[in-house]
């Protein structure tokens, strides 16, 4: 068995931002919880930088460069750019940063999830500190309500004793059907119709690499399965929340939830009020 | 005099997208009133369709054509780009579009609003009919807090007699300090505190850049407050808002806006409620 070696600090992360559909979301502008004007690559590359990481390896579809690291801002020159040429998914997505990545634990995002906190420190700082003091690969987790299984990847396993926060996973299925995740995903200790789904971050191990090259994985939680049965790997769940800023009003929601959580919180529930004091005098 | 004939079709509509704080701003996506996603610039252009405008010309800053013509959609058969090689203010953007325009009365839209309908009819169309009926150069106010004077041109002058939305202009002042504003642009008949600024939409005579060619004219009020000793000119309020998304929180309120007057305005209220109670639960 390979020693994963994640007691040692995390100095890459892969942000995946080539999907057909998601392209334009790290271009987007949002005023971010400090009430800084960013764009949702920016919020994403800080929230790396949070937990430590020194280079972002960011998996695009060839001709988004420009646009990138303009969006990138002060942080694109700890950027690496790599090309994935034609949409073959989101494990290949991932197996394309291989080279980059090397031979360490590295922690990966999503390029279409905002990430709110709400401790101390951010959610990817949270997850990477769980991951190097228990030593293994960790995927956060966030509790999803059963109408929403469409949207994620969702786990089954069992809480670590004495941690309300942290899972063993036996397996995940990718956006399973409410039947299918009755069956074989449910969770001592949640809430009823609730679902312990993918935050869209994780800290792994370069077996999943070795995992998704093998072949015959269609997604990444096909490949996550593989790696719950091969070495240890847990589930966190961060105090924070995910947000799906490719759904529909997902980047109302996520600016939203950025701004109740911010600095400008008074001034954006003012906002709000006289929006809706506004229409209802219409005019 | 020349004759402004704006009892005629207007048949084209001139969009200044070249500000270099504002060239993202027409790429945003939203969730349209009608529950689809669209780029900011779509729902312009398909409000400046709405009032029977063929042709749309854009004066956009070159590098921004391929960007653009994606964003705007299916209409973007309908567009003409003109360049604006150099910063050189909103008014002489506006001038470029001259030989687009020719010799007719045309729709002005700046490219930094979104504009939401309390009638039955679009902002636009409400505009141009008064354009039409009125026979003469027209552009659409909205009355706004003192406090947000320094965002906007505002207006001085007097309803029209039994019209409570359509004002005789006497001058126009861009951004103007509230003690100037006190002094010289109160409106009759406003409530207190309030004045009336523009809305980012006007229905225009060519002896505009006639105006504005003349030179000395540093922004559109300027050349506005020519107009206005010159021909006919009003300023009407139409049943509806603008909403100005260059500002801090304005794609927000903008998007809020849309949802709150569409086809999901339950679903986004529902939305809403949850992320308030989520955040009030903790976790």
């Amino acid at each position: 068995m390979v020693d994963p070696g994640v007691s040692a600090p995390i100095q890459k992360a892969v942000l995946t931002l080539a999907g057909p559909d998601q392209r334009a979301l790290p271009l987007h502008s949002f005023v971010d919880r400090d009430g800084q004007p960013k764009s949702a690559l920016q919020i994403l590359l800080e929230e790396a930088q949070s937990a430590g990481v020194e280079r972002m390896g960011l998996v695009i579809h060839p001709g988004d460069e420009e646009a990138l690291e303009r969006a990138a801002g002060e942080l694109s020159a700890r950027i690496q750019l790599i090309h994935q040429e034609e949409p073959r998914g989101y494990a290949q997505a991932l197996l394309l940063a291989r080279r980059f990545v090397g031979d360490a634990p590295f922690l990966h995002l999503v390029g279409d999830h905002l990430y709110v906190s709400r401790a101390d420190r951010s959610c990817a700082s949270q997850l990477v500190e769980v991951a190097r003091s228990e030593e293994c690969a960790v995927s956060a987790v966030q509790a999803t309500r059963e109408g929403r299984l469409c949207n994620y990847g969702a786990m089954g396993g069992k809480p670590v004793p004495r941690r309300e926060d942290l899972f063993q996973v036996d397996q995940i299925l990718e956006k399973p059907t409410p039947t299918l995740a009755e069956q074989h995903l449910s969770v001592p200790g949640l809430r009823a119709g609730h679902y312990l789904c993918l935050f869209g971050m994780h800290v792994l191990t370069p077996a999943v690499f070795e995992i998704i090259a093998a072949g015959d994985c269609p997604d990444l939680s096909t490949a996550l399965s593989r790696l719950a049965r091969r070495e240890r790997y847990l589930a966190f769940e961060p105090r924070g929340r995910r947000y799906d800023i490719g759904l529909k009003y997902g980047l109302l929601q996520a600016q939203l939830a950025l701004a109740l959580e911010g600095a400008d919180r008074e001034e954006v529930l003012r906002g709000l009020v006289e929006l809706f004091a506004d229409r209802e005098q219409g005019g």
